[in-house]
């Protein structure tokens, strides 16, 4: 399994914000490309629709011998994930197969089963595929269109200097499983909303310190983490190198990553823990004014390129 | 460019009817999968929301060396052909780009490009994209989500024995061309829904045959066609060994199919050729009690399967 294809490089940024610069849009698009999902006003009263399309490809997120239920799992999990990352309610998915040639049909009703099984747990509908010839892999896309109320969404955008940022679960060493069988946060990004209105809200797929940049970037500020309060999963630390890179690149985690006022973190964590004992939630550093990614370790201050090259200052 | 794959076979149909049948849907979903696109109550007070997915393969559904702003046209114009189909007005797309090793930035560009002039043409924002690696080849998933009054929207069920057979614009040969410039029926599908409520409507992807198969199946009826009635596209005339078989069976035509009683065939086929010069329409046949597709010719009727098997009375 190559790790690289699956987080887009800088080529990748780079061509999608020239695309996205010239896409037609109209009135009825709260936010457009850039977020997690599309924010449309489709006219139902009080809610605005949460637009979201994410494909996994054989090879590239998947090995050919993973567990087809788990891929399945994984497909639509991802797009899960995004919808959780606005406080949203996933409603309605649509699934293109491309099949590979001399495709196995159990194969491919096991992946649905997958689907079908993580669909049904959080009440989402799956109403409609297409399938189409794709000669040499697997390619697995999933559309899915959710819901929010207005004045609960969360956008990448709105971190304040002084707020608290904080992460669900664990990070890095994501391939060692965690990438086939991760929860989608949806019920604590609502739980979040519902309560506590964070200021800012990701979730994390490219790893905490590119997607961490895009909401630094969205709010034109930094960050300071320290690296005692990172949450670094266990296959991070036996593993890897550095299990901190681990943590900070490897992606695919699949967590929340918000921000939140300090004043408010106390109340948070408290009812965070007693509504969601087996989620761990952990304050991980704070928005500070200057932008860029620092972390504090014991032996003192490093810079991280946001998109995961690392300076030692 | 291979032919064959872009049109499911026999295995495929039956593959996507086993996963239809254990796909979880909720209350919301009007008609899920298995008409030209999803149906959905989300809740827009006196409007239905259309759910479509498909995907366009290179070296299946366009050549590698094909003019990629047709390749983008192509890719969405299927999708708005389906949105077409149910009488829909098209709003919101997302694009899944698989890209091959190697792949071109500003072949990416170009097919954006496509993409984007129709997507104006027809007032659809395009909301969102997702970038993976698909190594072998390029790989265009479309995602699109339309809206139709409720009580306008029209089905593939519905025909009804003695209704007049239409179709629009012309049939078969359309590898020579037309599959990468064809015009979505969007206006004309709307305007038929508004002024004589078509009882059936289908898109013709997978050619008349099999594409009017589902029709008849959905209405448990048959049809008769009229040989000499058929719009024959002059491509499929002078290059096919047999014109007729290749209007029947060919595909990507991508017109409109639809049904309607034989008290309203004049006046409809006066006005619409007032409000719509350009756009031919023929009525090619007429719905009859005994299921199965018949063709009358001048040496006879040929009984055809809906699958593009054909058997000789």
């Amino acid at each position: 399994m190559s790790k690289a294809p699956s987080n887009p490089g800088p080529d990748e940024f780079e061509l999608i914000s020239r695309l996205t610069a010239k896409l037609p849009t109209g009135d009825s698009v709260v936010v457009g490309a850039g977020d997690d999902c599309a924010v449309i006003d489709a006219g139902v009263p009080g809610k605005w629709q949460l637009h979201k399309t994410d494909a996994v490809v054989e090879g590239v997120h998947f090995t050919k011998d993973a567990d087809p239920q788990q891929v399945g799992h994984k497909a639509l999990g991802r797009a899960l994930s995004d919808i959780a990352a606005m406080a949203g309610t996933p409603r309605w998915a649509t699934v293109t197969l491309g099949l590979p040639d001399g495709f196995d049909a159990e194969t491919v009703e096991s992946i649905y089963d997958g689907m079908a099984a993580l669909a049904k747990r959080h009440g989402v509908s799956l109403v409609g595929g297409e399938m189409v010839a794709n000669p040499e892999r697997l390619f697995i896309g999933v559309s899915l269109v959710g819901e929010v109320a207005r004045d609960k969404c969360l956008l990448r955008s709105g971190a304040n200097v002084g707020d608290g940022v904080w992460v669900t679960g664990e990070l890095g060493g994501s391939i060692a499983g965690h990438h086939l069988e991760f929860t989608p946060r949806l019920a604590e990004a609502r739980w979040l909303a519902a309560h506590f209105l964070p200021s800012a809200m990701i979730d994390l797929s490219d790893g905490l310190a590119g997607d961490l940049g895009h909401l630094l970037t969205a709010a034109n500020v930094g960050v300071e983490l320290l690296e005692s309060a990172l949450p670094i999963r266990r296959e991070a630390r036996l593993r890897a190198k550095s299990p901190l890179l681990a943590a900070l690149t490897d992606g695919e985690d699949y967590e929340l990553c918000f921000t939140l006022g300090q004043g408010q973190a106390v109340a948070m964590l408290d009812r965070f823990k007693n509504k969601f004992p087996d989620t761990p939630l952990r304050c991980v550093g704070k928005i500070v004014d200057r932008p860029g990614l620092k972390i504090r370790q014991k032996s003192g201050v490093m810079e991280i390129a946001t998109r995961g090259h690392v300076h030692f200052q």
